[in-house]
């Protein structure tokens, strides 16, 4: 059974950026597994603070709540909720072994995070740091001896809010037409941001038409309808190109 | 009266990549010129070439006349087509003469063109290229003395396709909502690429929300509903920051 | 009344950096802020150190009396020195709280720090790395929640020693001719950087060069005899190029 | 059956660069054409230059026939001739119209060509740039109309001799131990650079420790003896990451 | 005497990546000082924590012992190690100073590091910036006011293991073939690395070719049989070209 | 006799940018060769086309003189004007021909030139491209056979005009201080743009500073009092770092 795991700053990061990828390779029968570092409650919750009396721990239930009912709508084998506080988002030494311990108990065929620039939010560029860092360490034989070691799987970073502005270049464009509703399904369970709904829809159906251009030239190639792009941050080993 | 000069690889390009600019200040009283290089006949006009009995006269007349009617919705002064081919656009020196010509009849005080790098349209780089050598030229008190010499305008770098893969990044963002039916009205004078009327209505959809990011933060500044975005070539020389 | 921030590494930087910009502004009536978050006291300081019997506290004194005389000149508001030290500087969260009750306070409508890479002083590009941080806590709805939470200010970065070794890119020239005699005052508090004061003077004449240059093309513009280049971390959001 | 093209600048070219991912994909049974542009025979035939009585002629004829024989090692269906000089290599109109003939006539998979940088050898350089524009012109429905339209291949950069001056950066390593062999016998077909046998041997033992690596991490992954690396120009679009 | 001083994150790195300017400069006289910051006990030590029993004290003994003897090899006058773990490595302000301390001991020629990137390693990058920071205490009059402040020595970036994806770029090469022998045998001090040695081979070898290159053009300047390349991050200060 | 050669897009260029180099090496005994491509006459002498019947001839002669006077204080030994106009600067295959007869007569030990990109002057980064393209042309065997092949001489970039618009970064600081007399009198040669005396007078004080900076330190190192910048094009070769 193949896996993939998913390293997201805030709680719904994983829904806007990498929802299709991950709700089509769940249908492909992979084990996907979703860490969020922290709910976003302090700063992606503007909505929820806004109304009278709310307090970071009713934020952070709420946030953990839709986390959680979207990743039932994507098909998300595991979700862990780290709840480690945003901005700033801190990872401690042992939060580091505990998403370590994470990585290694899934052994990823591939990872998913942020990406490795963003001036607007620098949870978002930790996150990443930590993940190659985590990746580095889980691959070390004398990080509790007798664990299974990680191999070298890809890590995608996904796209972020403006990706002109992070240096951000998608180098793979994944069909996820055939799990869009589940993806607009997951969206929509983030009610405190309903005014990115038709954003990442949009966002997706551009994607589709870089889809067509680069599997069939400027005329359009293959028909898709949605789609997600990543940037890889590693060679890829094939044996046909 | 203000004056604002677009350089267009093929005839459709400033329609999808700078209308609404176009539109707004044409609103607010400049005499916009725009120049056609050609009219996208060989590469940019698929749907027409799928037609029985087509010829390239009869393409160009349906581009040339298309391009006419945007130009006409959006408020342009001039609309100068060059016609000198497509696939590959070439400029002979005799060619670059003529378009110092028009600068220097226009005497911008902005000029737009295509980003610098672009591996799917080799045309639209060399339109860039061209346009900064000729500004150049037309900056040369000994060419044509006599003449009006140009100043030193801006160069907007105008929205590409797939912004990432040209390595294009805009440092302003224009708000077009007053001017939005006007730019909509121009895109669907193109008939032939009707697969991109809502291609770029929603890149100006997602730009307005780029808009107020950047004017308020994450939670939105001002409202715009529709933007465009540009790359400055050169630097602002300012009075207040 | 407008108000604007200035975030610098060490007690001098503000000064030769971006003193005609706050003496410009504060001539226009803005509110200057200027956080210092150390003297300088370690590293910036050779010739107080020369002296013999020197103490870290009499280096602290000197140059934080220098920075105060300096302000004055300059017109600044609200000099605020943190004193967290230097070579190398340190923020804990605790003093990045601080930071951020700054920026909550003054909201600013533009900031200004160092360059995001220096390779010969680490402190300045970690002073932009927090204050990047610092911006996005202050836009945090749940970030002391019920405080006036920051709008999306532009980060200016100042002009750092060797721009070119520190990858700066200047895209606004400022006209400061009309404040110069303010900062070479400001400029000559700076006793202890003597050797500084004409190379600071001819930055901003050669900057003023470049400021006609970019007004009006290779035969000069618009006259400016001195003048402060600035690189913008974020687009800019307008309704007229 | 599917299809290949190589476009080298000179002769030998495809040899050390991508003669692997030649024989591994003839192998698999592609149909792999090899456009040489130059024979390579004024810039790249030191050896056979210091023979007395030497003339351009026979230089070409030397070269040609090394390529003939290596092109046959390596299972080449065709390698086309287009004998345009080097050094510098030049191309008209017409030699870019009989390129994109070859381009529609073998409808590649993927192209292949140098890298899009090189200080050392501008021909290596324009032959991508030129690689670019005919792939363009290639999809114009309006160049000789009636003919198929080429895709969107895929266009890799294969291995300049310095990669890191070139800017170049591998993004997928081919495993072509099975057809070394084959390699190495076209590479040895290059009697007049005898010098960069072992040099080229030596890049593909490094590349496939570059394979393990990223197939494996630091301890190593998939065995492999010789491998090739490239650098792919357009993203790729996937069903399944 | 003049000295030199490399910084290393594990025990072996000094000797694949700079033994050969370490052998060289030792030769000629100079006194090299290596310090490792770890012994890459956990991270770099695979084989050593195959065996059954293995404890990371034997594992760090081990590592040191190779260390030490092919420091003997090339020459190294002082070795350094500090033991302060890797996978991650960590330094603190305390250890941060203990490196400030050698720095200043050593006053070095020129200092050695790491790429300034490496996503597969995150404890190379991070000695770099490290050891950025310490040269910049180094230098600071104000720390441990009395003793002998630094210069203003070259940091050398030696070569990484995949080096376009570090995006390291040589900027000089050093011929090492008078010391090779003692670089191979120091080579083969890491026992638990043997299948590194043949490739390190290699890469001296080929890093030869590139020397010739840039010695003598293509066909091959002054000979070298091993060679080392290095980047430099500041500039070169002559009075010749 | 050591040899040098700079291949200037217009007359004046080396005057500003390398003046100081050729004045401080033909001090030293090197022959030094200046190619000034065309004269600058169209787009930089706008001070004598603002004279009343002013002629392209006279404007050229005038050029000329001033070039030749600056030559001569600089110790130039061969001061070559192709006479190619300017803006646009152009060189067909002859020129270009003519220009490796130079550059083969000449047999560098380096070369100089523009920066790599310039969007206010696509004449200087032309002069570059065709110089990198010519001194490839020097190096084959197969062109003009019999004659010397050039070796592999470094290509220095001098300093621009607006260095961090053009991406320069120079590695090297070059100390003129011996020869700034000569230097400032071969620019006061130059009549016509006496603005840019003072200009590039500053220039070279601060680049002292740069001298000092990386010679010694924040503190200051070796005194130097004028400098001159270059950003090399290829690595090192060294036998000593």
């Amino acid at each position: 059974m193949p896996t993939a795991l998913v390293i997201s700053a805030h709680a719904a990061d994983f829904v806007w950026r990498c929802g299709g990828a991950i709700a089509l390779h769940a249908a492909k029968g992979y084990d996907v597994t979703v860490v969020c570092l922290s709910f976003g409650e302090r700063g992606e919750s503007a909505k929820l603070w806004k109304e009278p009396g709310m307090t970071l721990e009713r934020v952070k239930a709420a946030r953990r709540a839709e986390a959680e009912k979207a990743a039932e709508k994507l098909g998300v084998r595991d979700l862990v909720c780290f709840d480690l506080g945003d901005y700033p988002l801190r990872l401690t030494d042992e939060d580091k072994d505990r998403l370590v311990d994470v990585i290694r108990a899934v052994q990823p065929a591939f990872m998913m995070s942020h990406s490795q620039y963003d001036p607007y939010n620098t949870d978002h560029m930790y996150a990443t740091e930590v993940a190659l860092e985590c990746r580095m360490i889980a691959q070390a034989w004398g990080h509790k001896p007798g664990e299974k070691v990680l191999g070298a799987p890809q890590l995608y970073l996904f796209e972020p809010h403006q990706t002109e502005q992070m240096g951000w270049k998608p180098d793979v464009f994944l069909d996820i037409t055939s799990v869009w509703d589940r993806k607009r399904a997951a969206i929509e369970c983030m009610e405190g941001q309903e005014h990115l709904w038709e954003f990442y829809t949009r966002v997706a159906q551009n994607r589709a038409n870089h889809f067509m251009r680069n599997s069939g030239g400027q005329s359009g190639g293959r028909p898709a309808k949605y789609a997600e792009g990543f940037q890889s941050v590693f060679p890829r080993t094939v044996d046909e190109l």
